[in-house]
C-alpha cells in the first residue's frame, strides 16, 4: 500500500498492534507448518461463525449505501462471502474432518463474539466509513498476512497442511479483493471523511486489529 | 391466499384500506388503458427511487438474519431488485423516453420518502417480522393487483401501453416470488410471532398499505 | 448565526428552500393572526405525533454517542422533549380543546411520517452528524422562525390566538437551546466532518427543510 | 421470581450457566471478603466502561419504543445509569483510589467488548424484547446475586471491603428496579412474544449470561 492511503495511515497509527496481529505466532506457525492441528481446527470452526456475521456486516453496508455503485459493491461482498467463501470454508473443513453440523452447533467463542459484534456496533453507531474501517484489519489484513508469509523463506511450502489456506489468501483473486477494499476506504474517506475523523478512525482500527490478534490467540489456546 | 395465513389476516384487518390500494383508480386506469401518460411517467421515476430503498431494506434483512437460510433469502431479494428489477426498470423507462440520468436526479416525492423510510424505520425499530410485514403490501400486493386486473374483463389487453407492466407482475416469476414472500411471513410469525403481536402488526401493515395507496395517488396527481 | 458556521453554510446551500420553510404562508399567517384555526389545530395534533419520533431520534443519539458529554447532551434533549415540550404541548392543546386521547389516536399524516422517518433513517444509515443535520431545520429553524416573526412589524402582538406559540419559540430558553444545537453541529463537524461531506450534508439538510415546509403546507391544507 | 414469569423460564432454560454466573467464584469471594483487591479494581474499571454502553443500550430502547410509557421507562433507565449509577461508580472508585481519568483511558477488555456489543447487536438486529432479554442477566441478575449473598451465612458483613457493593445491589432501590425490569419482560412478551420465540430468547439469554460469567472471570484473572 502506498504511504498515504487511509489504510496505511491506520496501520501506522496502530503501531505495534498491527504486527502483533499480522505476525502473530498462530500465523507464523501456520506458515512453518508447526501449528497444532487442534489450534487450526478450532480456528476453522470459529471462522465459520465469524463469516456469518461478516455477511451480516456487508448486508448492513447495503442498507448504508448512498448510491447504486455502493450497493453493488456491498452486494458483491455479501455474495463473495455467502456464495463463495462460506462454501469453500465448508469444503475445506470437510477435508479437515469437520462437518457443517459441528460448525453450526459450536458455541461462539468470546473472541468471535467480541470482534464481530464490535464491527457491527461501529457500523450501526457510526457510518459506512466506520464500518469499513472496522472490517479492514480482516479484509485487507488477511491479504497482507498471506502475502508476507509466502514471501518469507521460513514458510514451509511442501508438506505443509496449511498451505491451501496461505494459497487462498495469497492468491490473485483475494489480493485483488483486498486492494479494492483499501481503495474503497480512500473513496469513502474523501466523501465522508476529513482530518478530524482520523484519531477516532485510528482508535477504531486499532481496537479491531487487537480483536483480530485475540482471535489468533484463541486458536493457539485451544491447543493447550 | 388461504384464509388463515398471516398475510390474509393482515389484509382482513386492513379492511377497506386494502382495496383503496389494490383497486386504486391509478391501477384500474392503467388496466383499461386510460391512465394519463404523465401519471405513469411520474410513477416510473419515483418507483426507480423507491427500488433503491427497497434494496436497502433487503440489505437490512441480511443483517437481521439468524440463519444462513434467512440470509440467502434476503440476498436473493437484494439480487432480484438490484440485478433484475432495477435493470428491467431502466430498460422499460428508456422505452418511455426516460433515461437513467433523469431518474437519478429527480427529487424524491413526499410519498416515496414516506413509504420507504417508514419501512426502514419499522425494520430497525422492530425485528425482521416487522420489516417483512411493512414490505408485504408492496411485495405481495403487486402480485394480487396484477392478477386481479388480468382476470378483469374491463382490462384492455390489446393496444394498452401499460400491458407490459401488468404482464411483468402477473407473470409466473413474480407471482411465485410473492407467494414465497407470503410463506416466509408465516414462517417468521411462527418463530418470532404470537397472537399478542397481531394488533401491532396489523396497524403496521395498514399504515404501509395506506402509504402505498398514497403512492398511486401521487402518480395521478402528477397528471393534473 | 455567524457566516461560517456549518449551520449557516447549510442554510446557504439550501437556497430558496430555506425561506420557503421559515417564511411559509402558515408561519406568516400564524404571526398576523389570520391562520385558520383548523389549520393550527391540525398542526398541533400532528406536531404531538412528531414529538414522539423526535424523542426517539434523541434516544438514537444516546446510542450513537462516543463520550459521556455527548450522551448527556442527547439525554437532555430527550428530557426537554419528553418531560417539558410534550407536557407543554398537551397543556397547550387542551387550551385549544384538543385532549390527549384525540392526539394519541389521530392517524399520522403523510407529511409527519415523511419527515420523522427520513430523519431516523439518516441517523441510522449515517452517523450522529447526519442525524443532527437532519434535525437542525426543526431544532434551529423554529428559533429563527419565531425570532424573525417577532421582529416583523406585520406580526400581531395583541389578540393573536397564536401569540403563545411565538413566545415559546422566541423565548430565551428555546433560543438558547437552538444556539447550543448549532454549536454542537460545528463540534460534530470538527470531529466527524471534512469538506468532502459538505455536499451530502447540504443535500440532506435541504431535503429535511423541504419536508418541514411540507409540514406547514399540511396544516394549511387541513383548513381547505 | 414466580415460577412462570418469562425471566424464570429463561433462567431455567439457561440451566447450570445461570449459577456459573450468579454464584461465580468472584462473587462468592467478594462476599466472604477474600477477593484480591486487584481483581475488584480491574472489575470496577471495566464496569465503568460497561456502564457507558449500558446507557447506550437504554438510549437505543428509547428509539425502539412504541408508546410514551415505553419511552419514559427507557429514559428512566438512561437517567438511573448516567445520572446516578455512573456518579456513584465514580465516587466509589475514588474511594478505591481509581480516578476518572484512569477509567476513561483504560482499554476495554475483550470481555467488556463481547458482552456490551452482543447486547447492542441483539437490540438492533432484533426488537426491544430481544434487547431487554439480553440486558436481563445484568439488570435482574445483579439483584439476585446481591440478595443471595446477603442471605448467605458465609458472607462477611463486618470489615468486608466489598460490603458497600453488596449493600448497593441488595438495597431496596436496586431490588425494586430489578423487579420492575422482570415485570417489563412479561409485558413485552405479551405484546411482542409468543411461544415460538422462547427457544431463541432462551439461547440469547444463555449467551448473555455466559458473557456475564466471563466478565467475573476477567476480574479474577487480572489478579493472577
Amino acid at each position: 500500500m502506498a504511504g498515504n492511503t487511509l489504510f496505511s495511515r491506520l496501520v501506522e497509527a496502530a503501531g505495534p498492534v498491527w504486527h502483533s496481529y499480522t505476525r502473530h505466532e498462530f500465523v507464523r506457525r501456520l506458515a512453518d507448518g508447526s501449528l497444532p492441528e487442534a489450534a487450526f481446527r478450532h480456528y476453522l470452526i470459529q471462522d465459520y461463525l465469524f463469516l456469518l456475521h461478516f455477511s451480516r456486516a456487508w448486508g448492513l453496508a447495503i442498507y448504508k449505501s448512498d448510491t447504486l455503485a455502493e450497493m453493488h459493491r456491498a452486494q458483491n461482498l455479501v455474495a463473495a462471502t455467502l456464495d463463495v467463501e462460506i462454501g469453500l470454508h465448508i469444503d475445506y473443513c470437510r477435508g479437515w474432518g469437520i462437518d457443517t453440523g459441528v460448525m453450526e452447533s459450536a458455541p461462539e467463542a468470546l473472541e468471535t463474539i467480541a470482534y464481530t459484534r464490535f464491527v457491527l456496533d461501529r457500523g450501526l453507531a457510526g457510518d459506512r466509513l466506520d464500518l469499513e474501517v472496522a472490517l479492514a484489519p480482516c479484509v485487507v489484513g488477511y491479504a497482507e498476512i498471506a502475502a508476507e508469509r509466502m514471501a518469507d523463506p521460513a514458510t514451509k511450502r511442501d508438506d505443509n497442511p496449511y498451505r491451501d489456506w496461505l494459497d487462498m489468501y495469497a492468491g490473485a483473486e483475494y489480493q485483488s479483493l483486498a486492494r479494492d477494499a483499501a481503495v474503497a476506504l480512500d473513496e469513502l474517506f474523501e466523501r465522508r471523511g476529513g482530518e478530524g475523523r482520523v484519531p477516532a478512525l485510528a482508535a477504531l482500527f486499532t481496537t479491531a486489529t487487537r480483536l483480530e490478534a485475540d482471535f489468533w490467540q484463541m486458536g493457539l489456546q485451544a491447543a493447550r
